[in-house]
């Protein structure tokens, strides 16, 4: 059923680029590292603001460089290889060649074109320390410590500067989130493996980020073609669109034919880690049937990804042949892809996961090329009625031991999380999550939190994951309106983008992160001061705030008019509070909001009278002066 | 501003009708007053799964009735009249002459057409208890109360007799959800304040409903014209536009001309409780100068709308003379319009506000109607920056206050919240309003949870409105995605209505409503089963979700699919899962969930190679069945 993709007919994909509204792309350059350039885009503010830029944490990539050129054909800049080949310990060599059943066997015009240039592969040289982890316990602040340190700091400086750290008084609930990022302190978190820094060595086009709970909350964006429907143009497409509204990361993952080549695509294109879950194209390879999976097949799907780039695996090896029967009494058994696949093989078997038993070989495995475990939860729950179940719980205790593992094999680690969870369910897989999984990063789907609004579900999970997020889950998987209904298109994607950034951002300003508050500040005194076009810029869609704007108030002139659309020229609460601030200043007493009641008013009420009472303007006087309509 | 509007060119209100997909109005009978026909909508199930119809709470009136006959211009049918005259205590009146101010002084082609018909208003006679209040302290159940208890029970009756009771294992912070509500529970409740009806003895076309945190968390509708956009037959098919998708009660919220025929056509048409806020009808009437606002403009704007119907007036008598300081410092000032209004008021004349030191006599006027009181939060803060500040927490002490005197009274009362709250502020609000407030209902708007977000404040606030419901909170007031930026068109309405229906349901849930999980589980049973159509049908937006399925897969065959889009017909998790439990009937063992995994997992392997291990279909083969396909 895949859309048939001849060599002839497989356009270049065409990806957005040009930056958001009144934003631009800077780079920062550490101090600890001149060479490296870490972006950032800054918001420019209407020149009566009398306000700085606001500088906000950007995963978008060159896509949003006026001064870059992007060409897709080539992919981007393989800055980072450098930066690996520097520290040594690698080796370059051949790679496994690709074989037809990497991409499902399709032939002609069901081939899509592979992407045009082929990179030689590199692995750690035997026995030499190679993962961000290993590197950290050894010491090494790595050029992506110092890096991801800039990252994160953005604003933070600023905020220090205006000794607004007052701030900050959110809940953390454990985190320790510092005032200030230091490349050492990136480097104790990921030893620790309280974070991770998903960065395969071959996924040179990376722009480092991290993932952990003293950090900024990310969020992922799933993308993928299925057997049904989208094409490889597509995913590259949607790939550049979701970090374009923010994803940290994207996972890929495509089912059917054209798999390897659609992920080369992406990987060579994406600035930002990219997921993977091998077991979907192991799949392919075996024609679908999960009874003839095997170690073989799988180990096979492994090496390729890693050689391509991939910097994460989803890996479903707590999903033990003694757990399956857990799920039998279910309203919704077992939903995950990965999970229900691993069943079927325990079912069909009768026998102990591969993926568990040769755990050990799959941490030997990725750890060559530093790809980060993101160890799945093939048994989470797929309603309300199946959350915190046991089988659920006893996967995550299996999931802790596995982390133990994969951190004594030098191993980065994260660990993914429901799902479907009521309200009132949600803080306790936090918690045991911490406990069990020795606070590796919780990368949680969701969680949605009702069954009954499919359609509307980055609703019902950007609740839960808000909630999540801010109780020190790490990174947030999307969901798109189409979650249990279809797959995503363009809209959708930015839809559960946003969302996203919405939890995210709430979760970091509850848990009190030091500079969060900082853009609300910003928005909310241009909202007051009817700075429209600020507070549309400053928003995370500028482009559907305006339009929205637009469609009560077309014209250009109201965006700068002193009411909204909701009240009208002829009243309007923002205008009256306004009024009397500005009536206020006029009293000439800064310390106004310190003196006592009855000496302020009584002030304030003799000179309001002073002054004729008509600080609030007429509806037609309004009407008639260009300056203010 | 006003588009013009003349008696030739007032259309009657087009407004939507007829059931919502495979649903039908049903009328349950109370026993204790058998005349009664309480509304509740059924969903029908496919034919082949075996269960029945699923009830749910119904607030869309006759409008979503295949039987009724609409007539907007005749209003709905007055039923309630009846009951009230059967209590006595209450006279006819000739009422207040419509005056041309009541509309804006407007004439000719700017004065929309009047409602048809005019009904003699009723009020109590001097001494005779008349609310609901009045009557439940009395120790008597009316009539209002008995619809109430049975119109709550929905679904709980089933629940009980299926013994699922152990569904419900919410966390309530203090709430006390019966299992079962009778009308003495409903008389008990609105006895003690900690819930109101909102049912003005002269709105006789009302479906009595009730807010109060030991009930379904409700949710309020907005609409209203302003001065800049919107019409009359707009804001009366908005009104019934929102009650089909779920709002509860509509607050009107009309400023500008025509606000007294707009009202009018609005209750008359109405099922339920209509809120208002006198102050901005007053403002009209004084030219939209706060300053000239005075006692008697604004009594007589109370007595207006109690004689036409109005359920609840938001009343800003909390904004004293003595806060008004408190906000100067604030980055988004007052943002309520009521509060930004009085706070004018009083800082022009140097006075305390007429509200409040008139609230006696506003309540004795209130009262006569059974008009309920929602105090105002005129200063709640209207950024993250002001939450929780001394200016919000001073007015909620002083509405604490004036919900005692309102119910030495006889008045019901509900205390309004805000507004803008990261979410580690939300629980504080609960609880110190309850405190306060003597757990009087609490009404919240929102919160939002950050302000960073124009044009997806429907989610921003959707996060805090199920964290606050959750928290105690009994009715959310919606926001839509045009919050900040314009005036919510008809689909607006409805995505803030489905926004807020998911929070007030994710509250339920996580409350442990007894019988709230009961849709959850069964639209997840209909997904788990592949029955699309009923998934979509027991849906909050039947429509959205089979237009977000025919995407992806239009063809009508595919709606019996036993696969989904995400995953294709070759392999999709839940038909694997769906094998995993078939083939586990087959073991004929109907305690599979409680014997050990081992023995479990032995018996099953076996049978499932004796089977020949092929449960999974092949493609082929699905795409060559028809059945299937």
């Amino acid at each position: 059923m895949n859309k048939p993709t001849t060599t002839a007919d497989f356009a270049t994909p065409k990806v957005t680029t040009g930056p958001l509204a009144a934003s631009r792309k800077i780079h920062a350059v550490p101090e600890a590292a001149p060479d490296l350039r870490v972006p950032l885009r800054e918001i420019v503010l209407s020149e009566g603001s009398g306000e700085p830029p606001l500088p906000v944490y950007d995963p978008s990539g060159p896509y949003t460089d006026a001064a870059a050129t992007i060409d897709v054909e080539k992919g981007l800049s393989r800055t980072r290889i450098d930066w690996v080949r520097e520290r040594g310990g690698v080796e370059a060599y051949d790679g496994r060649d690709i074989k037809p059943v990497d991409n499902g066997n399709a032939t002609g015009k069901h081939l899509a074109r592979a992407f045009p240039a082929r990179h030689r592969p590199l692995r750690a040289c035997e026995g030499q320390p190679v993962t961000q982890l290993e590197w950290a316990r050894a010491g090494v602040v790595t050029k992506e410590m110092i890096y991801i340190a800039e990252r994160e700091n953005l604003g933070r400086k600023r905020m220090l500067d205006r000794a607004e750290a007052a701030l900050a008084d959110g809940e953390g609930f454990g985190a320790s989130v510092p005032a200030f990022v230091t490349p050492e302190f990136v480097r104790s978190e990921v030893a620790r493996g309280r974070a991770i820094i998903p960065a395969n060595i071959n996924h040179a086009e990376l722009e480092p980020m991290i993932i952990g709970r003293n950090f900024l909350t990310k969020i992922n964006a799933n993308i993928g073609n299925s057997a049904v429907t989208s094409s490889v143009e597509e995913e590259v497409e949607k790939m550049v669109w979701a970090i374009r509204w923010g994803a940290d990361t994207v996972m890929d993952l495509s089912t059917g034919r054209n798999i390897h080549n659609t992920r080369e695509w992406i990987i060579r294109n994406a600035p930002v880690p990219i997921g993977t879950v091998p077991i979907y194209q192991a799949l392919e390879k075996v024609n679908g049937d999960p009874v003839k999976l095997d170690w073989e097949v799988y180990r096979d799907t492994l090496i390729e990804q890693c050689e391509q780039g991939v910097d994460y695996f989803t890996i479903h090896a707590g999903v033990r042949l003694g757990y399956i029967h857990l799920t039998a009494n279910r309203v919704t058994g077992i939903v995950s892809r990965g999970g229900s696949i691993m069943a079927k093989w325990c079912l069909a078997h009768h026998k102990e996961s591969f993926l568990y038993e040769r755990f050990d070989e799959i941490c030997d495995i990725m750890r060559r090329y530093d790809v980060s475990f993101s160890l799945g939860d093939g048994l989470r729950p797929g309603s309300i009625a199946d959350a915190n179940d046991r089988a659920q719980f006893a996967e995550l205790e299996t999931l802790g031991e596995l982390t133990k593992i994969a951190w004594a094999k030098g191993c980065q680690v994260m660990i993914e999380g429901p799902g479907h969870v009521p309200m009132h369910k949600i803080k306790v897989n936090v918690e045991k999550q911490l406990r069990e999984c020795g606070e590796a990063p919780f990368y949680t789907l969701g969680p949605l939190t009702t069954d009954i609004a499919p359609g509307y579900d980055h609703i019902t999970s950007a609740i839960g994951a808000a909630m999540i997020g801010w109780f020190g889950t790490a990174m947030l998987c999307y969901v798109t309106p189409k979650e249990h209904l279809g797959l995503p298109d363009r809209d959708d994607v930015k839809e559960g983008v946003i969302a996203y950034k919405i939890a995210a951002h709430a979760a970091d300003l509850a848990k009190g992160h030091p500079a969060a508050q900082l853009r609300d500040d910003a928005l909310s005194r241009a909202r007051f001061e009817f700075r429209w076009v600020d507070q549309f810029n400053l928003s995370l869609d500028p482009d559907t705030a305006r339009e929205y704007h637009d469609e009560t108030l077309p014209k250009d002139a109201h965006k700068v008019a002193h009411f909204c659309s909701m009240c009208g020229p002829k009243f309007c609460s923002m205008k009256i509070t306004q009024d009397v601030r500005d009536y206020a200043a006029t009293l000439n007493d800064p310390s106004m909001g310190a003196v006592t009641a009855e000496q302020g008013m009584a002030q304030m009420s003799e000179k309001f009278r002073q002054m004729g009472s008509e600080v609030y303007v007429d509806a037609e006087a309004v009407k008639a002066s260009n300056r203010t309509l």
